[in-house]
């Protein structure tokens, strides 16, 4: 495939304020690196837990080539594709890594991380760093609970627009903004 | 307040595809009965866990009024807003059911539930009567499976205007969707 050429330029992002981009669920690429072998994988089902630490609970089903991956190493990276990927996005979640080296496939490209062994999706608006923290409900639900432990975003657009799925092939794609911050109590922003 | 007129006409809805209207991540309200008061919670920490059983997994927390009222009575009620209802949302999620009586101070309807004690919201677009599944991470993360015993939604529109929160007071509205089925391998959509 032809690679994609926009790479956002971004920043380090606060880890208490993840919320932000994680909170609206959106459909993410969750990337992770095992023995030598990188893998993508496309994942809604994710929940924010808590703003400090920074948690993260999210189910990467027993079936996907990834589970294994995350489960060993204990880290990963939640990466934040905007509209524009959406077909990436699609056929991600369509391949397995068992047969392919999705980066290459996808023409994705992947950057070093800081803390953790995953790589990040550089086309990706932004990217974070996950490590394992309660693995307690893995087992029963495949429900894994990561700290976001660093955090990259692109500066600018500051409400990217975002893929969420809706079953059936059919993704929302983020709308218009509307500021109600006059009505909160200070404390419930 | 003046009561809202509008009230979707509703029909049951497949419980295995509660994620249509949750894997997209909208703010939600969370309705309660317990000894015979009710009450009504905003809530935007949440993710769809499983098909069958329809499972849902929340962060309902300890410092709300309602976190005593679902754990005892192990039972509630997410209710799905529209857009329309946005200072409604964001009214009912900066008072406390300690002080007031949230149906009546904002002009919700509650109207009895067919298989839970907790009341549907007939504003809202769609309600999923829940049951308490597990409380494993309750005591921990004030995390909370919910499974969905009975789902009602409204027949149009099939893409309702949802509100998914992005921290600060501001509110992504839904926006267009896009159909990707073509890229899909059948199973996996």
């Amino acid at each position: 495939m032809t690679p994609i050429q926009k790479y956002p330029g971004k920043k380090d992002f606060p880890l208490s304020e993840v919320r932000h981009f994680l909170e609206p669920g959106p459909i993410v690429l969750v990337s992770s690196r095992w023995k030598g072998k990188t893998n993508i994988m496309t994942m809604g089902w994710h929940t924010v837990m808590e703003f400090t630490p920074s948690l993260v609970g999210c189910v990467i089903s027993s079936g996907n080539h990834s589970f294994r991956m995350i489960r060993d190493s204990g880290e990963c990276v939640i990466n934040l594709p905007t509209a524009d990927l959406a077909d990436t996005v699609v056929r991600v979640g369509n391949t397995t890594g068992a047969e392919i080296d999705k980066f290459r496939e996808f023409g994705l490209t992947p950057e070093d991380a800081e803390v953790v062994g995953a790589p990040l999706i550089r086309e990706c608006h932004a990217n974070f760093e996950c490590r394992l923290y309660d693995d307690a409900l893995v087992d029963k639900y495949d429900f894994f609970i990561f700290e976001v432990v660093k955090a990259h975003a692109a500066v600018t657009p500051k409400y990217p627009e975002t893929l969420h799925y809706t079953g059936d092939g059919v993704f929302m794609v983020s709308g218009k903004t509307i500021n109600r911050k006059k009505l909160f109590r200070p404390g419930m922003l």
